[in-house]
Formats: structure tokens, C-alpha cells, sequence
């Protein structure tokens, strides 16, 4: 439907006074984007007052301030809780000039005051060094979504509305952003959207027809095809269109009055009865012109309107009078002294338009989340805890113990933890936690169905962006959540990470800005793990990734086994402000440290085993804290699989070469592999020499790609001595244990590799290095005899004894 | 509408014999899954004949079997020129067990002969160690999409069809991969899609109702809603819908027969009248049970129409006799004696139900692209060259040059050669392009609209997804392409390159294979001149996931000025089987070398430049070939910003420090800074050494995270001396200067860093380290209070004289 066709809902004052704070806004848009100085046009423009170097983006912004205007509107008629998330990021001058018209600009930079000289230093500092940034960044108050990468407004829109049943999320969303997949996507999110306990998302897809050079698919495909695509994505569309600012400005309030008065309604009915109750949640298709109101025509060409608005329509305005005399023409447009006051200052008539206090959409604590962030209310992970008498004795499938922590974190924290997975959850073994929640569900069930319902907790649809994006925008707004994915599909959201990692250092450096939860990211059915699905599910590369960040942001964890990976965990979900990537095997896997030990070591983030390695004494020792003076050579280890054949190798070794003197470390958490001068986790080279020695070899197993420790530590002193054995793309579809020896990961190439470079061992060692030579073409010759990995080999556990330390 | 409600098109004879053939199929795929013996059935099933490790995906393959028959009739019907998409890839006993069927893999494979024998080695190798994937992988004849990460199979079925106009490419689209982003955007690629000059795509949605663990979303809206996304997307859906194989035959033969009518008629309708002319093509929505025909029940849970058909129905098949008694009845339930002679071939009845030859979707030359591979006719890229007479003297935009180059290849390669980009062809400055061309657009046009067309050669869409995904489709299918990118954004297809490179590794180990054009990527806009749109958009990180990449597959260029792209870029096009990422700036930029110069550099992919240095004589060289025995510091760079600030730096040097021997060496292929063990174009330790010294300190400016060079060089002798600088993720809206500057990557930093390693340099070098900080400190100053950087560095050029060369 359209709106056009309804009566006027705007009186004539009305609309007189909507259209002068629209173009209030416009004005202060256009006057960030070109100016320096003479800010409300009190003399003729000259070309001192223009900027150098015009840096910002036109063209959305007035659709953008048009929608600001309006939403104010309604939001000051109905009280609504309402934030504002701009699709269009780059139009940042109208956000910004929108939080200054409202007067949060002024409360969270004094500075920049209401009046003409707070509007000189507004405009001046706009995309200007040592200023702010073009777009809706951290900076802008009430934006939780920068929208730089085009893509994820509506994900964050959703992931905000969810647990916040009295908020309502407006989101713009571009007409090209529409093209990405994510958001594409994303429009299916109403079927995860509960009316009862989740606020409400309205969208406003603003089709202004054009993109940086060319037009949009969405504008561009007849409008029966556009109503139908929305009706298919579950929604009701109302079309509002024109150029007529008058006729908009009706059509735009009647649209908003009718889809606010369509979620009242659908609120109003929830709870749903039945089981086919999801509402068809309304949107608004908007359709103006891109760059409304900026100049016509530009050196004889169409700019209103057109893709040539995009960014600075006019762009020698200091050198070219014709230019400048354009500008001054366009902000004149706008009767600049209709709507400030002599100080400066917005009229009072004006200001009054605008809701107040934490209404107003630029102070709406919803979009500066730390403010609103409570603690999770966590059961003791030691609880969970399996009992481990000895080391690599036992096994468990460390995701499943995990499961049951998750489980009552959710249990007790129904209102601000989420699970996200991408339908992956249950194959991550974390189906515990599905014993007291369901799995969000708002679409069609069938009797078959189990574990779904409207109000889960656990949130599982097959696309990793809707994960992540859902997850940033729960965060964003002061919840906590944890994302399971299989590592290798990780990589999907590579570029949205990077995107949270940059909003969490800007806002770090913003006072005003409380800390966030962390994003926490489970990855498991990892890549040693990937052999029965092959070479396209093995990549461990997303912690190569991560690592690139800065270092006061991400944090990478390794535990090897169940209970570290609950401290770790534990660890990550009362922390803050951080991106923890948390990667750990799903399948059965050996036990090495009782809960004690566990917390002690991943405290510590790195340490020597001492059961593991073995002193050089050819005999059993009798006290197992004697005797580690320096070894003969040091193998490290990060990752449960690496683990398992370092121990695996180490036993091997103690056995074999009993007077070799094995150290083993393990690493749980990588960042203490770099100097300290680096990475607040890291190690000073005191440390890191106490560990891994000044000078003998260190074999190190590495879950990922090997060249990753060597970036970490190479300005440590004995990186010379330091060999690593890790994925390096050798994968298919075979057994676990073939995938480490395609690797030469494996125990047997662990021991050829300690006795390649300890020197002087002698003739017996080079006797066990063939030995193991001979072993791996003995596993792989039963691999592919059998189909399965030789049960000595892929049952192994540890035992004391033969020099050991028990 | 449905296709149920027509009336038969299959005669019962028909229909008895395409069910027949569709048995086989699945026969062959339970088989694959289970049996190592006993292949068919010819003794009762025994534990030894059943794997022991069982994997495999059952529930998604039926329907591609019965797809897959269906469109053999259409083919033989027809003499339909059509390949076959398995976006469910993890389907792959499905398309293996068809191949086989019409003959193709035991041409491919001799050994999987079509007997017994065959059958056995047919079923023995699948999912087994030494065997084959368990993925739709490059080892699948047939193939050009693995379909393990889900997403991309509708975006390589319309890359596949583009220039192609003989062709149909059938695409099997799963309802769990149709949650997925990239997916919910290809459906618009038919706005892109050219009815005259393209093939044609058959998109099959598949709702078999479940993904893992979850039912899918498009299985769970109601068919209005259905119906009406599809049209919305542009599309006339036709359903099919049942669980009575007969009755489904039917309704599918009947739907194929309409779509490829409907197909026939909208490219005979062809040319387009008109600009209104995007015809609605049609689409096939396949409602079928999942795992159908498969196990009903499975220890008392229901498993055939479930979820719990995805993976293996049936997991205790050697130690349960209540499976292996299931497993049994399963398979015979396809009547193995009917369809397989007593030699075990199949009945030649069947046989002809396929198509023969070519036609055959497993051997279709375009799923195998190299075969059909013609080279670019290009242009001597010499004759694009900019003059240069002097280093470093005037300027020149990079990506503009290429531009000319580029508009000629497309015009002299009308039928093989396209050009992606999202949105940023123009920004990017390769507009020289469409001088020749058009960007393609199906979609509505306006007046207004500018160098838009349905046979264009350039495509832009807001989708980097897309433009990756149309570009793999495209040289798999045995054409050739570049797609230039935002550096920043080129993450977003991160886990697509993954995948790709993945493809490239396997089927290099395939003879049968044959290679096809490397994908090109042309990333501009890059992190040093992205300082106008902000954080948002500097990332270089691109560089570093794909040097994690197997080093067979992968190069990376840094071309400093516009005469090596185009070097660069010529090698690339010509290139085979590689992913090639060239990084080059769009701005003025200094040139440094003539053509000759630049492709004697290229050539060798990192040189010493001569020039740039100083001999240390302290007064001008006469002889510039003289006096370059040892430097006292070597002065790296790659990238066409750090190597503008390492010569400007090194100009300070030669004329502030005259008796300091400085050594400059660019670097434009960065794998060769790597050990020639680790990549095939790495350099030997003697050649490393003889450019960069044993043992002289090396300051070393770098486009991208610093860390990636000493990744790269750390097993060489001098890395111990290496001090790289690079991005450190400091980056807002600010100059060009202020970037580098607050990376310390700029020329007054790179001088201290120099004074700060080279020992000995006294009292004058303390003095000009002061100056240089002093210096950054003024350019800070400079850029603060005008907006713009200083001239006087901006407008730097590279003067001879003062002890230079010249």
C-alpha cells in the first residue's frame, strides 16, 4: 500500500515546523561537510570560510535527516524508546547534526556548545584532523553501528530489539547496502523476533535510487515486484515516494502513525495464540531523491537526484566562484536565520520538536550499551568440572562439559545471555543447554520439531553473518552472548570482525562510552577434527586473523582439554571489551589437568608440564619437582590435537631416550607467546627464556598455521631454535590421525623432529627415528587398509611408570 | 502456480524407467556411504562388508538424484547443452554415483570400472582415507562447486552462464544454503543476466524442510509468502511438492517441461525490445521429504523427512544387527538385481536414459572450464606507458593507466573477459573502461542513467559476494577476469577465496583437469588513501590470509607506480591456476620507473634501486654503476606509499647524511622475500643476502601489518636486522601524511629509524634525528590547523643532484 492515498495527518504548523528542523539539520550537514568558519552565513561566503580538502557524503544524508525528524516525532507522541541505526553510515554529518540539535552533542563534548562558536568548532572539526570521522562512527552519539562496510544494519537492528520488549530499533537501511548478502539476508530476522519478549525492528528501506556510480537493483524493478519481494520476507510495505518535501513530509508521518499504530497492534495481541502467530511486522519503503535538496545541477550537470550527489556536490568551492556562489545559495536554502537564534542556538520552537533526555535518540542509553550492562550471573565453573586422577588417562568431549555451564548461564540469565550458532550447536555438542531453553523460533512448527519455541535462547539459522551480526548488535546494547561456529566457516565473518574490533578501540577511547561485553567466539569442529567432511571445512586461519587486531582488543585461547576450556570460558564471559576467540574440540579427547591445576595453569596462560616431560635421569623420578633444571630440548605445544601428540611424542621419548631431557609447555593462551612490549598478555624475554630456554631447540605443535607462532615471537631471543609443526593446508576427507601425519603433526614426526635437531644423541636415537619413520608408514598403510586410524594409536593414553614421574 | 495440477506428461513406461534410473542413483549412494564389499547385494550383508567408519550425507542426496535424472531427460529431449550446480555439495555420493551411471568415471578413473569390480572400488574409495572426498569436490567429474561452505552455488551458476548463451546451468539451491546471505542476494543476479548474449539459469530451491538440526526458514512460511519472494526476486516460481515418488515424477517432468518452454521462449523472444524487457525466468521450488526413500524410523525416532536424515541414518550398521538388518532392507528396497546386470553394469535400458557424450552433465567441457580455456588477445601493455625520464619527477594515477590497458583488453576479448567490481570501477579510476563498454543491467534504466547496458562487460553490484562469486563461476567455465575492490572490503570474500584456493590445489593434482585463468584481484582504494572515509575502510589485511594459502596457488603484487601495474597486471592476466592480488593506489602518485625499467624489475620482483641510494661518497656519483659495494643500512619498501616515503627518505639521507651508504630495494612481489623452499618464488639465501646484506641493519617500509614481513623472511641469516614498519591499526579521517605519520611510516620516522640502528653515525646524524622529530611534529601542526598536509611534502618530488646519481 501506499500512504499518499491517506488523508493529511500533519497540520500546517506542523509540517511548517518538521520541515524547518529537517532543514535545521540539512543546514548543519552541509555546513560540516564544506565549512570552516562564517557558520550561519552571517556574511557572504568567502573562500577562506570553505574547508581545503572537502571530505563527507551528501547524498543520504537528507533522507536520513528526514527520517531523524520524523521518527522525533512520533517518538515524542508515544514515548517511545527508540534508537536510530543508519544503514548509511557515511551520511554521518546528518547524525551528527541531529545529536548537536538536540543538545547530547553539547553534554558529551562541552566544547562543541550551542551557540556560534560551539557551530564554527562542529563544523570545522568534521572529517578534519584531529577532529572526528566522515561516518557514523563511535564518536557520533547514539550510533552503535558505524555502517563503513555496508551490510550489517538490520543484523544489528534485530540483535538489539532481542530481550528489550520495550524498545523499538529503527534502522535505515541504504538501497545499495541492500544488495550485500548480509543484508539480504538479514530481512528474514522476523522469523527469530518474539513480540512478546523482544522489542520491535522498523525498517525503512530508503531508496534513493543510486549508489556511488550507478543505480540500485531495488529501485529499479517495478513496484509490484518490490511489495511482493517484502511480502515474501514476511512483511507489511508501505511505499512513501516523491520530491515534494510538502507532500513527503504527510506521506512520511501517515506511514509512521500507520506502522507504529501496526506494532502497538501486533504487541498488543502478543501473547501469540497458536502456533502461526508471527505477525507481519510493517516496513517503510521510502523513496526520495538522492542528495534532495542540494544543488540541481552542478557545471551543466543533473547532481539532485542523480549518483553525482553521492559525495560533495559541488567540489572547487574555494577556487571556483560559480562553485561557491552554488554553495552559498544551497545553505541560504535553507533560511539559516529562520532557525537558529542570534547566539546560535536552535529556536526554541525548534528545540522543542525534539523528545528530551534519554528519549532523545542521540542519549538513548540503549546505544551506548556499557551503561546498560549488567554482569552475568555465573554458576561456579568448577562444578562442572571432570575429575581427572591422572594426567591423559580419561576422556571427555570437552564442548559437551561446556554444554552444561552454558546450560546455566542460561538458566540463570534469561534476560541477557544468547547462544548463537549456525545451526551448528548440537553438532558442537553444546545440546546441553537446549535442557532448559529452545531454539528461537517464530515461523511455521511441525510435530516432528523438537527444542523450538519463541522464546529460546539459543539462536540457529545457517548464515554466520545473522549470527554475528545479531550477537554485535546484543552486545552493542549492553547483553552478553557467545558464538559457536565451526572454525573454518569463521572466516565468513572476517570482515564484520574487523569491524567490531575497530568500534571497540575507538570506543575505548571515548570517556562517555562504557565498556561492552566481550564477543566470544567458540570454534570447534576445528580443522583436525574436519576429516570426515574434508578439505573445504579445515582452515584454521581465523586466529591468524584475529591476531592482526590491536593487541588491547583480542585475546586467543587454546585450552586443551575440558576443564581448561572451562576456566577459559568462565574467563571470557566476565570479561569485558574484547574479542575472545576460544577454539577447542568437540569430539572425545584426553583429560590432562584436574580443575585445580587447570585454573592455575590457565591463569598463567603458558606452563610447564612437569608429568609430561621427563628429567634425563634413565629411571623413574621420586620427586617430581626435582630435577627440571634446563632440558635438552623443549616441546611446546597450543591446541587439544597439538597437545595430544606433544604428550603422545614426550611419552615416547621418556620411554625410549630416557636420558634426554624433555621439557614440555603448554600454551593455552597465545598472546603470551609475544613480548610483553607488544600484547599486554605477553612475556617479558625473562620469562619467556624461563620457559622455552635461552638456547635449546623447541619443537613447538601448533593447532593452525605455523608461521603464526613465529610472527608472535620472533623478537624473542631464542626464535632461532624454534621449529613449528602446524596445518599447512594438507587435508582431505581421511581419519584424524591421517590428517596430523599429512601435516607431520603427529607424534612419530614430533620425535623424528626432536631427534633432527638435539645434537650428539647418538646411534640409538637414529635407530628410534627410523623406528618412527617406519611407524608412520605403518598408520597409514592400517588407515587405508582399515578406514579407520589403528586403535593403538588413536586409543592411546598416558602411563606412569618406565621413567616417569609417579 | 504448481505443476501437480497439470496432466501427466510421463507415459508409464516412462515413468517405471526414470524411477528405475533414480534408484540406481540412490543405490549407489547408500552404497558409497556403507559398503566396503558385497557391492551388490549378491550374498546377505555381513559386518565385514559395511565401513567401519561411516561417512557421509544421506539426506540431502535423493533429491539431487532425482533432479539429476529429470534433467538427463530434459537434456536428451532437448539437446540441452547444461551443466549441473550441487549447492548441497556435501551431496556428493549423489553426483559420484551419476557420474558413474552414464560412464564418466570410469573414463576419468579406470579403475572404477563398470562390473562388480568396479562397484566395489567404487563404494570401498568414497569417504576413505586414500579415496575420494565426501564432498561434490574438484575430484567429481562434472563439478565446479564443492558446496562445503554453503552460500555460493547460485552466484557460480549465473558466472558460469554469462557469455555462455548455448548454455543452461541447472542449479540445485538447498533450503539450509538459502538462509545464508551471499544466496539471498544471487537471486537478484538475473537483473544482470543478458537473455541474448548469456546462457540460462535453472535455479531447483530444494526445501527438503532441514538443515543438522534445525527445519529450514523457507520451508516454514507460508506458500503465499513463498510464491510472492520469488517474484519479488524476479522470478516465476513453479512448485512441486510431494512424498509418492510417482506422483512427484510427474509433477517434476511436467515442471522441467514448462521451465525450459519457458526458457526457449524468452530467448527467442531475444533481442530485448525495448528497455522494460528483464524477463521473469522460471524457478523450481522441490518440496520432497529429506533422507526420502531412506530409513522411516531409526530406533524408534522417526529419521526419513527429519532432520535426522542429514548425515548417516543408520550409525551401528557393524555392531547392531537391527541397523545392519535395516541397512539391508534399505538397500534392496531399490531392487539392485533389477538395474545392474550379472556383470554388475548397469542395464543398458538405463544407460540410455542418460545422455551420451558431451551431453552428459559429468562431462559437460564446460564443468571442466580449463579445457575450453582461449587466451586473452591482448595489447602490448607497453604502449600504455606513462613517459619517464627522471624517477620520482611527475605523477601519475595508477589505476588510471591500467584503466587504458584494460579498455583494450575488453574490447579485443568481447566473448571472454569481464570486469567486477562492487560499486567501485569509477572510484577506482579504471573508467577508461567505458569508453568500450557498459556496465550490465537488465534492470529498469532512466534518462539520466550513463554507460548502462545488457551486454556489458563491467559489472558492479553492492555485493563483494557477488562479484567473487560471478567471477569463480566464470573462470571455472573457462574464461578470465579481474575484480578490483576497496583493499578493506575484499575480507568480506575472505572464506570465498578459502574455498577457491582450495579448488585451484585439488584439481592441479587431477590430470584430467585442465587449467583455468587466474583469478585476478585488483585492490585499490587502499589503506593509506582511505584517509577520507575513516577506520572503517583501511585494512590491509587481505595480504596476509592469502599468503596463509598453499604457495603453489598464491602471488601477491605491490607495484609501486602505474609502468610496473601494468607490467603486473599483463603477467596476471596471462597467468594460470594462481590467485593473484595486486595492490596499487588510484591517486597521483609519483612514477619511479620507464616501461623498460619496469619490466626488468617486475622480471625480477624485487631489485635494488640505484638511483634512489647514496654510495656514501659524499658528493655526486659519476658513474652510477660504481661505488655500490656494501651499504651501511638497506632501505626496503613494497607498496607505492611506503616506497614514495623510503626514496623521500632516503633523498634526506643522501643529502643530510652524504657519507652514509644508503641501499634502496622495492619490492614488488612480496613471496619473494620467502626462502625458495617455502615458495617457488622465493629467493635462495645467497640472493636474499646479496640484496639485503648479512648482516647491515635493514629498515623496511611495508604496505601492510608489519608482522607479514617477518613471516615471510625469518629463516633468512639477516632477520635478526630487519625492522619493518607498516599499518599498526592507527588510522581516522584525516591527510594522506597524518596516515603515515601515525603508523611511523613516514619519511622523517623511517630517517630516525635509520639513525637510530646504524651505529657510529656521530653527532650530525643526532642532529638531523632531532629535526626529523621535529619535522613531524610541524607536518602535524601544519595538518591540524589547515586541513590539508603540508605542500612542501605533499608535492614532494625527487630532485638528482646533492650527491645523487645523476
Amino acid at each position: 500500500m501506499t500512504a499518499q492515498a491517506l488523508s493529511p495527518t500533519l497540520s500546517d504548523d506542523e509540517l511548517a515546523l518538521i520541515d524547518a528542523y529537517w532543514r535545521a539539520a540539512n543546514y548543519l550537514s552541509v555546513g560540516q561537510i564544506y565549512l570552516l568558519d562564517n557558520p550561519l552565513l552571517r556574511e557572504p561566503l568567502a573562500p577562506e570560510h570553505v574547508k581545503p580538502r572537502l571530505l563527507g557524503h551528501w547524498g543520504t544524508t537528507p533522507g536520513l535527516n528526514l527520517v531523524y525528524a520524523h521518527l522525533n516525532r512520533v517518538i515524542r507522541q508515544r514515548d517511545l524508546n527508540l534508537i536510530y541505526i543508519t544503514g548509511p553510515g557515511h551520511g554521518g554529518p546528518g547524525l551528527v547534526a541531529n545529536a548537536y540539535l538536540e543538545g547530547t552533542y553539547a553534554e558529551v563534548y562541552s566544547a562543541i556548545s550551542e551557540d556560534v562558536d560551539g557551530l564554527r568548532k562542529l563544523f570545522r572539526q568534521f572529517s578534519f584532523p584531529g577532529g572526528i570521522p566522515s561516518h557514523v562512527a563511535a564518536e557520533t552519539p547514539g550510533s552503535i553501528h558505524e555502517g563503513g562496510e555496508l551490510g550489517y544494519a538490520l543484523v544489528h537492528a534485530f540483535g538489539a530489539a532481542f530481550d528489550n520488549p520495550d524498545l523499538v530499533v529503527a534502522c535505515v537501511v541504504g538501497d545499495g547496502e541492500a544488495e550485500t548478502g548480509p543484508l539480504a539476508a538479514s530481512w528474514h530476522s522476523n522469523k527469530f523476533l518474539n513480540p512478546v519478549t523482544d522489542g520491535a525492528v522498523m525498517p525503512i528501506l530508503h531508496l534513493n535510487g543510486y549508489k556511488i556510480a550507478n543505480p540500485t537493483v531495488l529501485s529499479r524493478i517495478p513496484q509490484d515486484e518490490l511489495e511482493s519481494l517484502f511480502y515474501g520476507y514476511g512483511y507489511r510495505p508501505i511505499t512513501v515516494a516523491g520530491d515534494d518535501p510538502a507532500n513527503v513530509h504527510q506521506q512520511l508521518a501517515i506511514a509512521f502513525d500507520e506502522a507504529f499504530d501496526q506494532i502497538g497492534a501486533i504487541q498488543r495481541a502478543a501473547p501469540l495464540d497458536g502456533e502461526d502467530g508471527r505477525p507481519l511486522w510493517p516496513m517503510i519503503i521510502l523513496r526520495t531523491p538522492k542528495g534532495w535538496t542540494g544543488p540541481e545541477k552542478v557545471d551543466g550537470k543533473k547532481v539532485e537526484g542523480t549518483w553525482r550527489a553521492h559525495q560533495v556536490p559541488l567540489s572547487e568551492t574555494r577556487s571556483n566562484p560559480e562553485h561557491m556562489a552554488q554553495l552559498e545559495e544551497w545553505m541560504r536554502s535553507y533560511r539559516p536565520e529562520e532557525l537558529f537564534d542570534d547566539d546560535g542556538a536552535l529556536r526554541p520552537e525548534l528545540r522543542a520538536l525534539a523528545p528530551t533526555g534519554a528519549r532523545r535518540m542521540s542519549a538513548n542509553p540503549h546505544a551506548n550499551g556499557g551503561l546498560l550492562l549488567r554482569d552475568l550471573d555465573l554458576p561456579d565453573f568448577a562444578d562442572y568440572a571432570v575429575a581427572v586422577d591422572e594426567p591423559a588417562g580419561d576422556t571427555a568431549e570437552a564442548t559437551k562439559v561446556l554444554g552444561t555451564f552454558l546450560r546455566d548461564v542460561i538458566a540463570r540469565n534469561p534476560d541477557r545471555f544468547r547462544l548463537m550458532g549456525p545451526d551448528e550447536t548440537a553438532s558442537n555438542r553444546l545440546s546441553p543447554v537446549l535442557e532448559v531453553t529452545d531454539k528461537a523460533w517464530l515461523a511455521e512448527t511441525s510435530e516432528d520439531d523438537e527444542n523450538l519455541g519463541p522464546e529460546g535462547r539459543v539462536m540457529e539459522v545457517l548464515s554466520e553473518h545473522l549470527c554475528q551480526g545479531w550477537l554485535e548488535g546484543y552486545l552493542l546494547t549492553g547483553r552478553h552472548g557467545l558464538f559457536n561456529c565451526y572454525e573454518a566457516f569463521v572466516h565468513i565473518v572476517d570482515s564484520m570482525l574487523n569491524q567490531h574490533a575497530k568500534w571497540l578501540s575507538s570506543s575505548s577511547q571515548l570517556p562517555w562510552r562504557r565498556p561492552i561485553a566481550s564477543l566470544n567466539y567458540l570454534l570447534t569442529s576445528h580443522v583436525w577434527r574436519q576429516d570426515h567432511n574434508g578439505a573445504s571445512h579445515q582452515d584454521p586461519g581465523f586466529i591468524d586473523h584475529v591476531a592482526n587486531k590491536r593487541p588491547e582488543v583480542v585475546r586467543v585461547y587454546l585450552p586443551p582439554d575440558a576443564n581448561t576450556l572451562l576456566s577459559v570460558a568462565d574467563h571470557c564471559l566476565r570479561s569485558k571489551h574484547y574479542i575472545n576467540v576460544i577454539v577447542a574440540g568437540k569430539q572425545p579427547a584426553l583429560n590432562y589437568l584436574s580443575m585445580d591445576e587447570a585454573i592455575a595453569h590457565c591463569a598463567r596462560g603458558v606452563g610447564i608440564w612437569e608429568w609430561a616431560g621427563s628429567t634425563g635421569g634413565g629411571q623413574e623420578r621420586s620427586d617430581p619437582g626435582s630435577g627440571l633444571g634446563e632440558p635438552d630440548v623443549v616441546l611446546a605445544c597450543a591446541g587439544d590435537i597439538p597437545t595430544l601428540e606433544t604428550v603422545a611424542a614426550a611419552d615416547i621419548l621418556r620411554k625410549r631416550l630416557p636420558d634426554l631431557k624433555v621439557r614440555v609447555v603448554n600454551v593455552v593462551d597465545i598472546m603470551r607467546l609475544q613480548p610483553d612490549s607488544e600484547h599486554p598478555h605477553g612475556l617479558s624475554n625473562r620469562e619467556f627464556n624461563s620457559l622455552f630456554t635461552e638456547d635449546k631447540p623447541i619443537i613447538f605443535a601448533y593447532h593452525g598455521y605455523p608461521w603464526l607462532i613465529h610472527r608472535l615471537t620472533y623478537r624473542h631471543a631464542n626464535h632461532n631454535q624454534l621449529h613449528v609443526r602446524g596445518f599447512k593446508e594438507r587435508g582431505t576427507t581421511t581419519t584424524p590421525f591421517d590428517m596430523v601425519m599429512l601435516n607431520d603433526l603427529d607424534r612419530f614426526h614430533l620425535v623424528m623432529d626432536v631427534i633432527d635437531r638435539v645434537e650428539g644423541l647418538g646411534a640409538r636415537a637414529a635407530g628410534l627415528r627410523q623406528e618412527m619413520a617406519d611407524a608412520r608408514l605403518a598408520a597409514r598403510r592400517y588407515t587405508r587398509e582399515h578406514g579407520e586410524d589403528d586403535p593403538a594409536i588413536s586409543g592411546w593414553t598416558w602411563e606412569p611408570g618406565d621413567g616417569s614421574a609417579d
